[in-house]
């Protein structure tokens, strides 16, 4: 895709390197009943039973057509600094939540257990395992709240992202909304806004944390704080050069494009519209402009955008999108559903049984099985390690293509090895290095969908999830 | 308001201390676009203009009656902390998003100017300020970001629980929604349910920075993790005594009530209930647990609750709730919709004029006014610095109580001095004694907005935002 970026664009040269503080611990990003647990196991000696935990999520959120596991990254940079030190044993012990022993037992507690998951980026259908955590129950048990945070919140804001950077085919989109979440959160939108296919964001941080190039230019405040529009788009051209992208719709947006190219002259980069009826005002700012003679400067478009906004402008020439609130609250959706729930227990499948929230027990691996065209037809839920050689479930979708066995080279397996033994798979997954992968095998991942699957407007799951468990 | 816990509630006794860490800097959670405003404005000289930003809220969610300004004290603690250190300046100048003047500039950095608000805590009308950040214009600009995303963040959270507090009638709520949001939204969220009149929180982290209580006990995994249900319970009971909550639902909750009253005897304190039909099942639980001569064992309810929910529950004997997605997400609200917007530069008003968008001018003062009951009537917007005196404006709402005149003793002023000179006015605004008052104010002021305000079925703004400029 040859795209030009509308917003002058900045790529963070050196972000690779621990940012210079003491790392706090992430350990009491957790809840409560997790210690009393971990503190009635260890008496009852439960805490010591192997045991696997799956997170997936019971549906997706209405009209979605597939979801977007986004967070791993993150969810494996915290699990570093998952320890409880004498400031946490402190506080847990002096208000009572764990006795002396269990502060033993945390003291010298670093998750030694295994993680097997989707790789980040990857799309997923509801009621198939993303991600399994195993080892013993208690190591395992004090990871639930921190794993489904890190994964609900980055998850809904991906998965959100990835309609839009569909609805905007191929016209660059710029992730803007960190002032609509938590100061935190937009880091981690900005995050996982990229890993979808965006191409910038606003967010400063983000681009130190995780390498995500970063874009900006003036609000309407800079317009105001001077004399005139005309001294402030003087003032911004001569810092940022003509090739920067001016906001004209602080007075009078026909006016503040005249004004915009009597500054800039015809060279200027672009011109922003952040208010007013968007299709009219983009179809009115490119005549302008080309009568002009800015025939090459770009029209971008903000305020209050989403996926369904971004999909209307498609027959007006805008050359780029800013996306806000719709992306960070993840477009009426802001978390993602995702549940952490004990599925088996020494080897014996356990599943809670009362009305409305089955869960099916046994460790199981997925595989997405697709067509002679390479086209997604469903995911497999399998008992795990039966997928090791051709797998024979029989669908009633397309046929295999001609002298090729089922199950063989169309299935591609969906949960790979993250941690063994408490130490990363591939340290690089949780740095920027493995963000870009992640954005890489996202991109890829979604082109094998059925083409459906990409539309924005209201729909069904994309694929079926077929579960071939032989247990109950 | 006579409330028993019934969840086992240990409140945090060490949390004023700050955690050993070396703290990172807050500057980077700011948007791209205030470094290229800093940069142009320091070449035009704008930078250097007094400013006033004023912050507030065009609209409420629809069917919301009032909002809650929450975050004060957390901005407050990050603005201490927003400094450009090296880290940031090589950041920033290696990727250049600023060149050597601006990062001169930012090197010697520290906001010295002043900020006025609403106390943290106070119920909020759309079109008031809430804040004020003034100073020059480069010092101001750059707080934007940060100040909208915490304010948005924990106001969109302290509305939805306020109602939630209001629809529970005095019954205990407890905050438990950390895994559905951002691991530290999370930490955010616990602090304003607080603010707002929650009991506790599942979140240890809040615990240990703000001091907020913390409960829980155990998840359906933990019975699971034993061979049978009473061995769980047993355990639960062994290791946190027969006051505690047992999950019941697991399997089949009436055999669950059962074996919890076998495993810990009639004194048990409480049992959860997190599934199904949950006004059916606290009734049945209700007369089961009678039957068995627990009288005194509380139900209390958990799973997918709002303040609707909470509300239908009022006619069955629930002894409290706990609450999570809604909570952390807004209740369908998940930002508050405030905006940071340039009012006056060296003493003349300024607003952005063009379509849908616009912004009042100038400094401004709020006023509540409040009828001879002491319930208010309306807000009243006036030039700031008009307020000292008698405030002559009329209403066409209840006349002044015989003998007192109007805009005196019955006007409470709502912006009150935050920072002076880039110096908090009070330090404890910024840690755990400013929430404990702050949620002491909450409660008050709440009490004195009419009583329709409280009701959680779709309403419209419960008193009027009056404006009485002088200037347009």
């Amino acid at each position: 895709m040859a795209r030009l970026p509308p917003f002058r664009t900045f790529a963070a040269r050196r972000v690779a390197r621990v940012p210079r503080l003491v790392r706090m611990s992430t350990a009491l990003l957790t809840d409560h009943y997790e210690l009393t647990m971990l503190r009635a196991a260890l008496r009852s000696g439960a805490a010591h039973r192997r045991v696997t935990f799956e997170v997936f999520a019971r549906s997706l959120p209405p009209g979605r057509r597939y979801g977007v596991v986004a967070g791993t990254g993150r969810l494996l940079a915290a699990l570093a600094d998952f320890r409880f030190g004498p400031d946490e044993l402190a506080l847990l012990t002096g208000t009572g939540v764990i006795d002396a022993a269990t502060a033993g037992w945390l003291a010298g507690y670093r998750f030694r257990g295994d993680i097997r998951g989707f790789a980040e980026g990857e799309p997923f259908l509801p009621g198939a395992p993303v991600l399994a955590v195993e080892g013993t129950f208690a190591e395992c048990v004090l990871l639930e709240t921190l794993t489904l945070s890190v994964l609900n919140h980055d998850s809904a804001i991906a998965a959100a992202g990835a309609r839009m950077v569909q609805a905007a085919a191929g016209r660059p989109v710029i992730e803007m909304g960190s002032r609509r979440t938590h100061e935190e959160a937009a880091v981690a939108a900005a995050r996982a806004a990229y890993l979808v296919g965006f191409d910038a964001t606003s967010n400063l941080e983000a681009a130190r944390r995780w390498g995500v190039p970063t874009t900006g230019t003036a609000a309407h405040a800079f317009t105001l704080a001077h004399p005139t529009e005309h001294d402030a788009f003087a003032a911004q051209v001569a810092a940022l050069g003509v090739d920067t992208t001016l906001l004209v719709d602080t007075y009078d947006t026909r006016e503040g494009i005249s004004t915009a190219v009597a500054a800039a002259g015809p060279g200027l980069g672009a011109v922003r519209i952040d208010s007013g009826d968007l299709a009219a005002g983009v179809r009115a700012a490119r005549a302008q402009l080309d009568a002009l003679g800015a025939t090459g400067t770009r029209v971008v478009v903000t305020g209050d955008l989403d996926e369904h906004s971004i999909a209307r402008l498609a027959r007006v020439p805008a050359a780029g999108y800013g996306v806000g609130t719709s992306l960070v609250t993840g477009s009426g959706a802001p978390t993602a559903g995702f549940v952490y729930k004990l599925v088996e227990v020494d080897g014996r499948p356990v599943a809670k049984s009362s009305v409305g929230k089955a869960t099916r027990g046994g460790r199981k691996d997925v595989l997405r099985r697709h067509d002679a065209d390479g086209i997604a037809v469903a995911d497999l839920v399998l008992p795990a390690g039966s997928t090791d050689g051709p797998v024979p479930v029989e669908l009633d979708g397309p046929a295999p293509a001609p002298g090729r066995p089922a199950g063989t080279s169309r299935d591609r397996p969906l949960m790979a090895p993250l941690v063994r033994g408490g130490i990363l798979a591939d340290a690089t997954l949780a740095g920027p290095e493995g963000l870009r992968r992640a954005r890489d095998h996202h991109r890829a991942a979604l082109a094998d969908l059925p083409a459906h699957a990409r539309d924005v407007t209201f729909g069904h799951p994309c694929i079926p999830v077929i579960t071939a468990l032989t247990h109950p």
